[in-house]
């Protein structure tokens, strides 16, 4: 005979001595009154660290360098148990040092923010623990896909919400997925012929485009030279004569075209391609046309806005990111495609184990076998659950308002002694790039070596920032253009006086250089 | 002059006559306490669940037809937006669907079970919202991805922990990467010149091996042609006299093989390769040896079980999900690579936005260009906090325990009345694989009617199982093997009084059949 089942299982109570150890917990027999508080403890401190966040008066960051980091505590994994008292402790150092990523002044990537109903979300999510291959231990989580799918799609401009789409882990990722059903489409036998039985592809995309689109080359086995890159002008907007020069000439060499990555709102500049110019010259020349909107495909959700993606309806394809423009937590990137069907005979390897075909449900809802991915994670849930929450018309509000405030700041900034705007004229999503000027360059003439100064005006003040722990924005080069601030604006929790306090921060932490 | 930062915000007091909106939640002036009442009324919700998720007396499933599904609750999205308290009818009624994944009868995937210690590292990642890519805007997961993955090297047994790797969204994605960095190591002018330029490679891998090395092959332009499977025993896995063979006639073909991925743990059988003999021969053919040891991996942490995987140390790369085995909350996977820096080559851009070069800290902590991905999910947090929480021995225990049940459960079934099994022989894993035979069928004679019958046995009690939501196991066939169950036990909840359970449950289904 075997014993009871609570026999069976390290006791809770039994040890109630004073020290509790994870074998205290559930699924521990009478684990139930140690895990509700073990649990009720971790969310206090996480209910601490969620109102501090939104705080101006706390740091955004308590930097310290990697190596003293390592020092300041033991990180290590050991053959014996903690226990939960330093589990507790743990989490507490860990957020110590983590960057408050919804903090006001935190402008440092295209996802900043924390909403609280995506927190929420994100935490029944990980309480349902599955995976999205099937309806049948995904039952709500596909629905919602399904739901939320044909409401972007919707959004896009495709009839009745018409096509198929995914949510994939990031927009690199999603454009993966596009360049690789692009591909499928025009040559089928690729999927089991390799690159070997078909022509040499090209791929364009303009020269301000993510890194992501090369990153997939590369990887799908086009190779990074097969990625032309497309010229912008001075907003950093595709030059849709250059695209199609660019098409005939590989065509004369030829080489196929087989996909053009247009960009709605680039990760720097935030410019958004000309889509209508580039959807007649795929029409023309018969190529798939992606819009990598993973940033700027927010703008969908504002009826002041969306003109700037005028012509993402004759798109194939589109990459959006929920967790960028719309604040929902990382991660939430969605690959829309126009032609249903097309992504599950690209990927699909009808796995037996998965997809048996004689289950007693509508097997279409088994949507796992159309994903690179075996195990997905459910990305959907913190996306519908904020939308539920705001209505389209939240998001809208949501959106604009940080378009407003970059509007604020390039008024602000546009003008201003000590500031160079990289690009003229009102930015069209939420990136402002500039030039700060110390005092000490700002009579001096336009050489070479003020170029080399001002080339390190940017990462000190960065690095700055980061050691007073105040505000972060992004920096870079781009081109010949030596390091300029990238300010972005995705946090709803921003406002005015943050724009003001970043200027005076900028000015404070840089007028000494 | 600009209004305050209190002014410009929605207060949520302002709001408290009764209906609350998310609105009313931070950054909301005021918002505080909507805010942790909120969230801690989520929390109660979730805890909820937790504690029924592990009673036995609850159901497995409340199972519902697609269609019912959709019917029996509006899960649309629209233009306004619910109150607080409708998100919290939403939560109710999405966990009310749910599957239970740490019930202790539930049984169906490789990844079961619901860890507390995880769950709550799941939720501070959630609240800590950020991304991989930088050590900047992800310090701690930056050290503690650095910390683990150097454990997990030492495990599978390359000296000091040296090395490489990535945590990636799935095993499906750290199986594709393995390829991809095989290819670049023997041809690395592919990443620029496309598969056009290099010959033609060929991959090995088991005719049980798992999907996703077809799948990965498809993506990367290789082909599932040149994906050969291997023949297996009768156990499941591959012979390496085979694996030979196929190697010589492919480079008679004028082929270039360049991948072999054996397997740890297959799918259905759970099955180990011979690690040792395959090493020997890809020594011996200068072949890049990938281990999927995204099942089997786990038990590295078993002193008892690990010989299972001995090789696994002359492996180029590994493939090891602590989701699985290990019961971290999805998703959690590792690939592991043998030399360092070859990610890295394979995979950089030199994005300048995000990897800028005159930071102030060490630049060998920005890992995110050697990865596929741009922005990553950190799930590194779940796996390390229950490393802290078990130590190694109590990983240890937990996945020894569930080998034992799988040994009872093949031991009680091997001669009984009623079932046989499709391989002969003590299980390696905790797959027990094996058809029930109902009684009509005992004494029938092995013929065709019989198979096509025994064929829809397994579909049957299964339907029956999800109806009346007692239990959940996977079923498939597999070659010339009709439909029989796959029971797999990576649940730390189930006891041998579940494993009692299951069988009579079966009985109890299937009996009339």
């Amino acid at each position: 005979a075997q014993p009871s089942v609570c026999a069976e299982r390290p006791c809770s109570i039994a040890s109630e001595k004073g020290i509790k150890l994870s074998t205290n917990l559930l699924p521990a027999c009478n684990g139930e009154i140690t895990t509700m508080s073990f649990l009720q403890d971790i969310v206090d401190i996480l209910l601490q660290y969620v109102v501090k966040s939104f705080d101006r008066t706390t740091k955004v960051i308590d930097f310290h360098y990697p190596n003293e980091l390592l020092q300041e505590y033991n990180w290590e994994l050991a053959d014996q148990p903690q226990t939960l008292e330093e589990i507790l402790l743990n989490c507490r150092t860990t957020l110590k040092y983590a960057i408050k990523t919804g903090h006001p002044r935190y402008f440092n990537q295209l996802s900043t923010g924390l909403d609280m109903v995506g927190l929420a979300a994100d935490w029944l999510t990980s309480a349902a623990n599955t995976n999205m291959f099937t309806y049948e231990i995904a039952p709500v989580f596909v629905l919602l896909e399904y739901v939320t799918l044909r409401k972007m799609r919707e959004m896009v401009g495709w009839p009745g919400g018409c096509g198929d789409g995914i949510f994939s882990p990031g927009g690199a990722i999603s454009n993966m997925y596009a360049m690789l059903i692009a591909r499928f489409k025009m040559f089928p036998e690729v999927k089991e012929k390799g690159m070997a039985a078909i022509p040499r592809l090209v791929a364009f995309t303009s020269e301000h485009s993510h890194f992501s689109v090369k990153k997939g080359a590369a990887a799908l086995g086009i190779g990074t030279d097969s990625v032309i890159l497309i010229r912008c002008d001075e907003r950093g907007k595709m030059i849709p004569s250059d695209l199609e020069r660019r098409i005939l000439e590989a065509k004369q060499k030829g080489f196929v075209p087989f996909l053009v990555s247009a960009t709605a709102g680039t990760t720097v500049y935030g410019a958004f391609d000309p889509l209508i110019a580039i959807a007649d010259i795929c029409k023309k020349y018969k190529i798939w046309m992606h819009v990598d909107g993973a940033w700027g495909g927010g703008l969908l959700m504002s009826r002041k806005h969306k003109w700037k993606l005028n012509g993402v309806e004759r798109a194939n394809s589109v990459t959006w990111n929920p967790h960028k423009m719309m604040g929902v937590p990382l991660q939430c990137s969605a690959l829309l495609v126009r032609e249903e069907g097309l992504m599950q005979s690209c990927n699909q390897m009808h796995a037996s184990y998965l997809f048996q075909q004689d289950k007693h449900y509508d097997l279409s809802y088994d949507t796992g076998d159309k994903a690179l991915q075996c195990g997905r994670h459910v990305d959907v849930f913190k996306l519908w659950l904020m939308w539920r929450a705001k209505g389209t018309t939240g998001f809208e509000a949501q959106i604009d308002k940080c378009l407003e405030l970059a509007e604020y700041l390039y008024n602000k900034i546009k003008n201003r002694e000590g500031y160079e705007m990289v690009f003229d004229g009102k930015p069209q999503h939420t990136n402002v790039c500039f030039w700060y000027i110390p005092p000490s360059l700002r009579s001096m003439e336009d050489n070479e070596e003020r170029m080399s100064r001002l080339m390190k005006v940017a990462p000190v003040i960065k690095a700055r920032m980061m050691e007073y722990g105040t505000t972060m924005v992004s920096y870079q080069p781009l081109g010949d253009k030596v390091n300029f601030f990238r300010m972005v604006i995705s946090n709803p929790a921003a406002t005015h006086q943050d724009i003001d306090f970043l200027i005076d921060e900028i000015e404070r932490l840089g007028q000494d250089l």
